[in-house]
């Protein structure tokens, strides 16, 4: 596994992002806390905890063979010494395929340990077509 | 609006569930910080941001007149000085209905302030049914 050091927490997701671009199970993994606390929830799915499982959920996901593309729009940081929350729309598109996907909404924590910040949970859940991840416009749908 | 000061992450999740339990828009906005980066994903949804949006949803939620009761199971918990994230099952059941919904999982996110803990995101998504939030019989669904 490599052992990359993420100086903050926008190091550790565009590693995040960049490894499950690439396919690249070893390098998603290390972006992680090494630490049964961690939990990830893959759209419409239940709640992954620990290091074992989340592995093994991802290794389904990116085993499939598939080209996944991120496009990552409307960051939203809530941040503090230790600890680091950032809510992101996820434009997921697939090499090869022409209908366009929902996006999906994530929320993505970090933990800064003694090897930096890594991620320690990933919820993300699929969110309805063509809603805009821009505040005011969400707020039109809402009205 | 309440002026409640809660002393653990722990103070506002209960006060929060219990403000959805009654009913009680303003005490369960009372647990939200006073924050335009707060945000809120409801099952399903888009996220939503600050805090007349967020208001606006909840009241929409709880002026259906109908009377949620929350069973929370499964918590885990990743604590920082300043930041603090829960994540949840609510196994949620409206009162008079007889039919079993699916699980709620939700990650909720606290912020340290000068006047206590404050909820400042709540991501909440569509579980699996008859999947438990026992980590171990999690992994028995992925096998």
């Amino acid at each position: 596994m490599k052992q990359a050091l993420f100086p903050t927490p926008q190091d550790a997701e565009a590693a995040f992002y960049d490894a499950l671009t690439k396919g690249d199970l070893d390098a998603m993994m290390a972006v992680w806390a090494d630490d049964d606390d961690i939990y990830c929830v893959h759209p419409g799915g239940p709640r992954i905890s620990g290091v074992a499982q989340v592995r093994e959920s991802w290794r389904r996901i990116l085993g499939g063979g598939q080209t996944l593309r991120f496009q990552l729009r409307g960051q939203q940081y809530l941040h503090s010494m230790m600890l680091s929350a950032h809510s992101i729309y996820e434009h997921i598109s697939v090499a090869g395929e022409t209908r366009t996907r929902n996006p999906v909404i994530a929320t993505n924590i970090y933990l800064r340990t003694e090897r930096g910040w890594r991620m320690v949970a990933h919820h993300a859940s699929p969110a309805p077509v063509a809603v805009s991840e821009e505040p005011r416009r969400v707020t039109k749908t809402l009205h």
